[in-house]
C-alpha cells in the first residue's frame, strides 16, 4: 500500500510530505520522496503553506501592485532596502523553515542546507508571491531533480489542459515546472498555474515581452520587459530564464553552425542585438534585473541561448563564449543575495559531456547546473526522451543538480499527457540513476526494498515501490491476469516449472547450510524445486 | 525517399545492402546500415546466400545428420579434420567473402576484418548450416551492435508469432536475434526462425535440454547436452551461450546475494553442481564442446550465469570470478579456431560501469564483450528499456561490442510486437550514441544530414532519416496534420509567428555579411522574419 505521510519539523506548521509505502512482509515502510502535493481545487487553488514563515521574517511587506497586468492586487515584496532571499538568509546564518523544510525531505541536516546555499551551490526557488510552494532545494549535494515543461501555445491548447498537465507532471515526480507559455492568455494560464502548483514555477519572460509587441522582437525595450518581470514576479514566478549571456559578440560565432541558435529566447535576443548592432539590454541592465529580483525571492536560471542544437554544434566557441558570461553573470547576481543557477545544453555526444560539467563548475563557481538532456543523438526524433536521457544520467552523475525533461514529441509537436508522463518517467529514471552513481546516502534503499521484494516474489510490494506502479501492474496483468499470480512464486518469463529466481532462492538455503550435507539433501527433495509453488 | 540498394563486392555474389535515403534537395543520398534482410516467404524460407562460398573452400562436406531430432536430413559440417570457421581462415590470412560483404557493410577494408578476427577481437557468427544469413560483425572496432530476443515460453505464444517477431526486430535494426524458447515446439520454432533469418540466431541450448528431461536439472547429462548441441549446429545456430563459467567454487559466493543468481543458465547449473556436489560439465567436458563448435563455426557466448539480478549484487566475488573463468575459457576456445565473445551484465549502476569493461578486456584479451543492458536502477519496471540503454550507451562507448536489448516487459510478462519494437528503437538508439562517443568514422554523418534537414524546414527528409521515420510522421501529423504543414518552414513548438530556427537561418544570411551592414538591412527588411512563410 501507497500512502501519503507527513514528517513534523521543529514546529508544527512544517510538515514535510512522503510517499510511504508499506510492505507485506516485516520489514518497515519505505518512504520516497514526493512531489505530488496536497491536491487543490483548481477554482480555489493551493492553500499558502509558507505565508507565514515570510511575512515572520519582517522584511516582506503587502503592497499595491506595480504590473500593468497585475494593477489593483495586493502582493508581497521586499520593504525598502531589504532583500528577502535564502541567499540572504543563509549568509546570514539563519536556518529558515524553507530550508528545514528540504533538510527533512533530504535527510541532511538543516546547517547543511544553510551552508550549501550561502556557498551559492544550492538553490531554493520560492517566490515571496507563491507561497503554496512545498520548499525543494536544487544543488549537487542533494538529491538530482527534474524540471517539466509546460505551456500553450500558438497552435493550441488551452488553459485547463495545462493545469491538468501541471497536476499530472508532478503527479509522476516533476520538482518544478516550466510555463513556457506562448500565444494569448500567457497571463491567465500562468496565474492558474501558480496558484495550484506545489512545486516552483519557472518562466521565460522574454516569451511574452514578445507578445506584448506582437512578435516583432525590435519592438523589444528595457522598460516592456521590466514590466513583464514585475508582472511575472507578482504572480509568484519562482525562477526566471534570463539570456543575458547573449552578447553581440557572440552572435557571428554561431553564423557557420549546422542549427544555428536553436534557443527561442537566444534567437530573439540575437535578432534585437544584430538589427541595431547593439549590446543585449539583459546584459547591459543587468543589476536592475538583480535589484528586482531580490525583492521577491526570484532565482536567475541562466539561459544557454546559444547552445547546439545538433551532435555537430555541440561544445563549440559560441557555446562556451556565452558559458562564460553566465560565470560572470552568476558573481554579480550574488552581490544582490540573489539565488542563481545555469542552464546547460542540449545536444551533446556522450564524450563531450564531461567537458560541459567541468567549464561549468569551474567558471561558474559550482552554482547549479541546469540541463536540457543533453541529447546524445540526432537520429531518433520520436524518441528524444530516451536520447536525452542518456545524456540527462551521464551528467547528472557528474554533478548537474536539475535535469530539464525532453518528452517524445520533441522536434514534432506539442506534447500532450502521454507524452508528459512519459518524459518525466525518463528523467525520474536518469535522476536516481545519476544520485546512485554519486554514490547519494539513501538512495540504493530504494532499489534494494524493490529488488527484495521481486526476489521473494512479493508482487504488490514490487508494484508499490515501482516509479510507475500502474504500468507495472498493467504489464503483469497483461501476460498473467489471475488475481493468483500476483502471490504466485514465478512471473511470466520463465513460468512454474522453470524459474531462477525461485531455484537460486532454495539454493540459498543450500549454500547457508554448508556443502556437503547440501547434495545429499538437494537430492532427497527431488525435483521440488521445480514445482510449480503458490504462496499462501 | 527510402529504398533498399545493394553494393557490390569484388564478385557478383557478394552484394551487401543499405537502406538509401534520398533527400528533397541536392545533397547526395545517405546511406544507412540495413538489418531487414531480403524479406521471404516463412513457408519457404530466405534463400542460401553463403551455400557456395562455404561449399567452395573445400573444408565443408554434406552429410546425414547425427542429432536425434534432425536425423534423416542432409546438414554441413566439417570434412575430417578441418575447422571452417572465419577465425581459422583469418589466421592462415584469408579474406572470405564473409568478411569482404562486412567491411562493405562498415565502410573499412577486408583486411582489417581479418586481422581484428584473427586476434579474436570480433567475431563474425554464422554457422555453415545457416547459409542464409548476411554476414555482421561484433568486435569494438565496429559499429555496435544490438541482439533481440524472441522465443516461445511455457505460458504463452505460438511459433508464428516468433517468426513475425523476428521480421519485426530486424526490420527496426535487430543485427542478431536469440532464440530463447522454452514449452514445447523448441525444435519447430528454431527452425522456422532459422530459416526466415538473414541475422545470425543465437540460443541457449541449456534451456532445450532442460526441456528434454523435463525440466529436472538432475537429469541432465553430457550426453544428452551434446545430443541437443548437435541438433542445433545441424539446423544453423549461429552462437550458443554456454554457462562454463560457472563452477562449483563460484556458487557459494553468490549466497548472500539481494536476488541470487538470476541467470536461468546460471541458475539450472548451480542446481546441478550442487546436487551432486560436482564441477559443472560444460566446464569438464569444454574441449569437447570446442570440437564441436569448430566443425560448423558455432561461435561460443560464453554466459554469465552469475551475472548481478540486482544494483545490490553488482561487481560482486561471484560475478568477477566468473568472468575470470570465461578469460580461461576463451583461451581454449581460440586453440581450436573457435570464435568467442563474452557476456556481460545485467544490473550495474552508472559508476560501476567502467570496471566491468576494464576487467572483461584484461582477462578475456580483448575478445567482444556483449552485455545485457547494464540497469542502472532496480526501481522502474515497465521501463527498462530505458534504465538500462542508458548503461548500454554507457559501456557501449566504453568498447562493448554487442548489446542484448531489454523490453519494457522485463520482470513483468512476455514482451509483444511492440515491445520488441521499443526495446531495438531503444537500443539503436544507445549502440549510436555509442558510435558517435567513441569517433566511429561516418557515425555522425547520419546526424548530420537529419540535423541538416530539420534546421531547413524539410519535413520528409528527416522524417526519412530518423531511426523510426512512422513515429515521426506520426508524432508531426498529431499536431499539424495538413500536408501543407509538411513543407512549411516552422513547426508545432513555436508556430508560424515565432520560430527559432528560421530566425536563426535568417541570421546566418546577416551574420555571413558582415555587421555593418545587417543592422541595417534586418531593420529594412521589417518583421519580415516573424511572418509564417510556407515554401514553395
Amino acid at each position: 500500500m501507497r500512502r501519503k505521510v507527513y514528517v513534523e519539523g521543529s514546529r508544527p506548521d512544517i510538515q514535510v510530505p512522503f510517499a510511504e509505502v508499506h510492505l507485506t512482509n516485516d520489514d518497515p515502510p519505505v518512504r520516497l520522496y514526493d512531489t505530488s502535493g496536497p491536491g487543490s481545487d483548481p477554482e480555489v487553488g493551493l492553500p499558502q503553506l509558507r505565508a507565514h514563515w515570510i511575512m515572520e521574517r519582517g522584511d516582506v511587506e503587502e503592497v499595491p501592485a506595480e504590473g500593468t497586468a497585475t494593477v489593483g492586487q495586493t502582493v508581497r515584496k521586499a520593504k525598502d532596502g531589504k532583500r528577502p532571499t535564502q541567499l540572504y538568509y543563509a549568509r546570514q546564518g539563519t536556518v529558515t523553515p524553507e530550508m528545514e523544510f528540504v533538510a527533512i525531505r533530504e535527510g541532511v541536516t538543516p546547517e547543511f542546507v544553510r551552508d550549501e546555499i550561502a556557498a551559492g551551490r544550492a538553490i531554493i526557488p520560492n517566490n515571496v508571491n507563491h507561497a503554496e510552494s512545498e520548499p525543494m532545494i536544487i544543488g549537487s549535494a542533494f538529491l538530482v531533480k527534474i524540471n517539466a515543461n509546460i505551456g500553450t501555445s500558438a497552435v493550441s491548447s488551452s488553459i485547463a489542459e495545462e493545469v491538468d498537465k501541471l497536476t499530472w507532471a508532478t503527479k509522476w515526480g516533476g520538482d518544478t515546472v516550466m510555463d513556457l507559455s506562448t500565444g494569448k492568455h500567457i497571463h491567465a494560464t500562468r496565474e492558474a498555474i501558480v496558484r495550484n502548483s506545489a512545486v516552483p514555477i519557472g518562466t521565460v519572460p522574454i516569451y511574452q515581452a514578445l507578445e506584448k509587441c506582437n512578435g516583432d522582437p525590435l519592438g523589444l525595450t528595457w522598460e516592456l520587459y521590466r514590466d513583464t518581470i514585475i508582472e511575472q514576479a507578482e504572480q509568484g514566478v519562482d525562477y526566471m530564464t534570463v539570456h543575458a549571456g547573449v552578447l553581440l559578440a557572440h552572435v557571428p560565432l554561431a553564423a557557420d553552425r549546422v542549427t544555428g541558435i536553436v534557443s527561442r529566447g537566444g534567437s530573439i535576443m540575437a535578432a534585437w542585438c544584430l538589427a541595431g548592432h547593439r549590446e543585449n539590454f539583459l546584459y547591459t541592465r543587468y543589476r536592475e534585473l538583480c535589484e528586482i529580483f531580490a525583492q521577491y525571492d526570484i532565482a536567475f536560471s541562466l539561459g544557454d541561448g546559444l547552445r547546439p542544437g545538433s551532435i555537430a554544434d555541440a561544445n563549440d566557441e559560441a557555446q562556451f563564449a556565452e558559458l562564460k558570461t553566465l560565470g560572470e553573470l552568476t558573481k554579480i547576481a550574488w552581490e544582490y543575495d540573489v539565488q542563481v543557477m545555469i542552464e546547460g545544453p542540449g545536444h551533446v555526444p556522450m564524450h563531450k559531456i564531461k567537458e560541459n560539467m567541468d567549464l561549468q563548475k569551474e567558471w561558474c563557481m559550482d552554482a547549479p547546473f541546469y540541463t536540457l538532456g543533453p541529447l546524445t543523438t540526432d537520429v531518433a526524433p520520436g524518441y528524444d526522451h530516451i536520447t536525452s536521457a542518456i545524456g540527462a544520467a551521464i551528467i547528472g552523475s557528474m554533478g548537474t543538480a536539475m535535469l530539464c525533461y525532453v518528452t517524445p514529441k520533441e522536434h514534432l509537436g506539442l506534447p500532450n499527457r502521454d507524452d508528459v508522463k512519459a518524459g518525466v518517467i525518463a528523467y525520474k529514471i536518469a535522476a536516481h540513476a545519476a544520485d546512485l552513481a554519486k554514490g547519494h546516502k539513501g538512495a540504493q534503499d530504494w532499489d534494494d526494498a524493490l529488488s527484495k521484494a521481486r526476489f521473494e516474489f512479493r508482487w504488490e510490494d514490487q508494484f508499490n515501490l515501482s516509479l510507475d506502479p500502474d504500468t507495472a501492474r498493467a504489464f503483469h496483468d497483461e501476460t498473467l491476469p489471475a488475481t493468483g499470480a500476483k502471490t504466485a512464486h514465478f512471473c511470466s518469463m520463465c513460468g512454474p516449472k522453470f524459474c531462477s529466481m525461485k531455484i537460486s532462492a532454495e539454493l540459498k538455503e543450500y549454500a547457508a547450510k554448508g556443502m556437503a550435507d547440501k547434495s545429499v539433501e538437494f537430492v532427497n527433495s527431488g525435483g521440488k524445486v521445480y514445482l510449480p509453488v503458490v504462496a499462501s
